[in-house]
């Protein structure tokens, strides 16, 4: 496994790491997740992705009762968490979804400590953008939390450049921590935040990149090439809102097109989208979905394709996904 | 229910809030107040508003008893407390009693916790402006008590313009937590205060308003047109002071005019008053009292009210409350 | 009683206080502790002054139980305790005795609340000033207890005007928690220091006092005008340190002198002396002592004396014995 | 014994203190550790040196269960610590060694409160200098461990002059915690960096020195002018790192030449190497080593032979010694 700094912090992260989105609490148990975890962390996987909002809590709970039941030294892994939607979506409950206000961001981390049933976590995200509370209270809350010790670092998801720039000037400025690490999506067919919006956040303030979605949806697995297939994410009725993108034609024909190099690079399609991710050095940690250790270890097979992802190869990869490109 | 941010902060709090001034302990036992703030909350109403001085502490008790029984999400409702007076107001308790030292502040806000049964309040105020302590020591108090978790936020009531901003400022220069809400009487009687002496605030240091005395004791229900009735607070003992106020025969002239104001728009005076304070876009939320479940009712149909306020009826209610208007 | 605030800060203390250096301990047990600070609290007395090396510790141990036997609340008193000394003083324990560094006073302010079985200190002095620590150290330790909430204000002895002004200045531009009091010998016959070393601090920092031996040790009781009596403080073996300076001739003279005034006025020689300390409207709070209930209803009487310390009466004092002040 | 400040900082060191370095664990239990350090508290030495990384852990464990056995007052006592290694050096554990990251610090120094059975250590260093985390990142770790009680003071250890005056503008810019100490090697023949590199840093900052390797490892003592003795440190396994060192034949004949200055001032050659340590003003205290008693006491004589240590003999110990030194 390769380990990279989470941008210019000093912790680091691996390559590769595994989220939790969707794959617990709805097609996984605790036993299931732990055999995931062990197996990924046996292969040096030591980032383990979470958010409040996954299951509505249940994911943090299954990752929790599966390290509890696993047992590593504190220090050996990293855990994050990310709050903006809240446990569930209902009603009038104005301060505990959509929003980054300082009561919700206090009481969601306590929540989430209690059902991790951890006493700190390592990296907490804010889930989105909330342009409804001044940036300057949203970084004070994530740092006093730091302060607090109920977290280590913290970061931003889907954040537009100007407000990660902000939330940093803001922490800058009092002194208080500041962002380390943004998590977009990035595969393929979704490129522009990532090369051209953050460009020149690299090096002003140091971001570091935690990617989600490599496989977009798994339409890069090329399973969706005819037509989306039973069982699959594809097919499930929370998941409607995918189903577009997954079937789009031209898109569908590009993997093809791929499938030809992956086999050249002695791999598979989802292998050489995740590695085509990892190859970007700004990228800290491609974070995996797996429902099961056999696809976990395919995932894994990522890094040898990795070193064959010459500036020629990538080359041909550009020219056939490119021009679909976000 | 509307909500509405508390000015520039991320708090969301709803138009209508129930306050438990005078009316817990004296007029109100737990049960019924968790009857009232069952119906209120029923009705979408999130914030209810306390202080440390209402009934000697036992507004505190039995608001948190009320609480604890209805076992609301502690993400779903905002609670409130206000520091001044202290508990009692006797003798030479030099230090417990008009003051907004530190000694007082930290342990009063401790005292707060404990008749609350809370872990931590969401909005602490500065009940008066203490011109006999500087306002950094206050300011550091109310930042300090945010920093060790006691509190979310900080306002004042009834502070001037003047003392406010000075308060923001030295919060600013030190990267302390600011004062985000002032806590003013505000209704036709009495508007001064809100729409001139704070104009610069809000746009300024993104000041909200969070408003008492909406009925001005009453007198804009009506029922002192006659004098004052028996059973009503104008006629309680300790209220003695309110009492000419209330029998004032212009101000009770102008009510008189108000009347069929109400009935064209479908309601009575007392939803008239109340939806005129909420038509002022500063306020983020009209406190309401209530002795009984039915009366709480009343008030809150002043929300359907609120949309029919247009401009013209406003300068009709304006034409005659506006000459008696403090 | 009077009260004042203790220079600038919010915090009022009674003009008369009630200390127990020597006393407690070797002359006083809790039994009679608590009696004496209740007559003084029922007197209107609010503040309690110690230190830590008060009879190596037990000083604070004999306060501390009779405060718990008094039963008072919290916020109608004020104790405080000062720390440089160390429990003992032998040997080479370099780390515990004479010094203001961290790690003293991070412990010795832990081992101040075990004794007094108190969860905070209001007033936390240096009792006197260490070159061999820098002052940033010294006052980022105090601002770090105040921020723990170990306590509430803090302040010197006996330090030189341009200390104070270095502790207060390197507080200010770090926004740490500011000294807000010195407390120095001052009395008739030592006068220097608080009339002109500090007398530009009191505008420019806000510094408030506490002043310590108003009686000279006993000197301007007028009881050493013929000699050491027996069984006076004078007479004790531990302080034969004081004895010269309590048997100045010209002094005990001085102190002849006074007695017509004193009767004049309807006082004590110690009364008288009081009284002009508090006359100083500089002085916060004037420190006594005493061993019995009987000398502290004297000193209490100096409060009636006080308003009749015309500008006259005082320049007939000061003719007396300003010539041999200090 | 002589006690000296820690640099600027105002905690006071003994001069010869002593360090457990090797020793503990694979030499020494829990008995003879505690002989041996009452035997030098005895002596007056108030400070031990210890790693988390010394012996895998058992180092603190065996010095904690000396301390709890010995039952010293905590103000007596100063015990450091330092991070940097790790308690393992094995496999992936990326964020648990060779790093100064936040997550391995603030988990390090839990884990080391828990082996010492201690609420806090006086002093903990950067055992080395991390170039892959942020300076900016460690100081304010380190900040937060004495903000947080767990710590009293900080500095590095075999850090660049350029990486202390970095870590220590960082702390001072943002009003955090500064570094106080620096713990180098220093003996006779490795001087170049106490006495050039950081020549400038004692007034510009204040550090303070606490050096190691006195006696370079043994050579100073003489025993490896004959090769190397059974049963000695170089003759260990673990320890053939040092061996070419310490049979460098022009340092031992130096070695040789030292004795008759040793034996002309009434000491042994350890002793007057470790004189020669202290002479050096800069230097707060000398960390020795020893693995029995007798050794230990053979050391403190060096204490005896640092007043005969005059400009005279120094000259001549340098012409000896200082064209060999690094």
């Amino acid at each position: 496994m390769q380990y990279r700094r989470l941008g210019r912090a000093g912790l680091r992260v691996s390559t590769l790491s595994l989220g939790s989105w969707v794959t617990y609490h709805n097609q996984v148990d605790v036993k299931s997740a732990a055999e995931m975890m062990a197996a990924a962390f046996d292969a040096g996987v030591n980032f383990f992705d979470n958010a409040e909002a996954y299951a509505g809590g249940h994911s943090e709970e299954i990752m929790g009762a599966a390290l509890k039941q696993l047992g590593w030294p504190r220090l050996n892994y990293v855990v994050s968490s990310k709050y903006f939607w809240g446990l569930d979506r209902q009603g009038d409950a104005v301060n505990r979804k959509d929003t980054l206000n300082r009561k919700y961001l206090m009481q969601a981390v306590d929540g989430s400590l209690r059902r991790f049933g951890l006493e700190h976590i390592d990296l907490i995200y804010c889930h989105r953008p909330d342009p409804h509370t001044p940036v300057e209270e949203t970084v004070r809350a994530m740092n006093d939390l730091i302060v607090q010790g109920k977290a280590l670092y913290w970061g931003t998801s889907e954040w537009s450049a100007a407000d990660i720039r902000a939330a940093w000037d803001v922490a800058d400025r009092h002194g208080w921590h500041k962002p380390v690490v943004e998590q977009p999506q990035y595969h393929l067919f979704h490129r522009r935040r990532v090369e051209q919006e953050y460009a020149r956040l690299y090096d002003d303030i140091g971001l570091g990149l935690t990617t989600w979605s490599p496989l977009a949806s798994g339409l890069l697995t090329g399973k969706y090439r005819g037509g989306v297939p039973e069982g699959s994410r594809g097919a499930m009725e929370t998941m409607a809102f995918l189903r577009d993108g997954l079937t789009d034609t031209a898109k569908n024909a590009a993997v093809a097109q791929l499938d030809p190099i992956a086999a050249e690079l002695g791999g598979t399609l989802a292998q050489l989208a995740l590695a085509w991710v990892a190859s970007n050095p700004r990228v800290s940690s491609v974070i995996t979905g797996a429902s099961k250790v056999s696809q976990l270890q395919d995932n894994l097979g990522a890094l040898a394709l990795l070193e064959k992802l010459t500036p020629e190869v990538k080359a041909r990869i550009d020219a056939i996904t490119a021009p679909l490109a976000a």
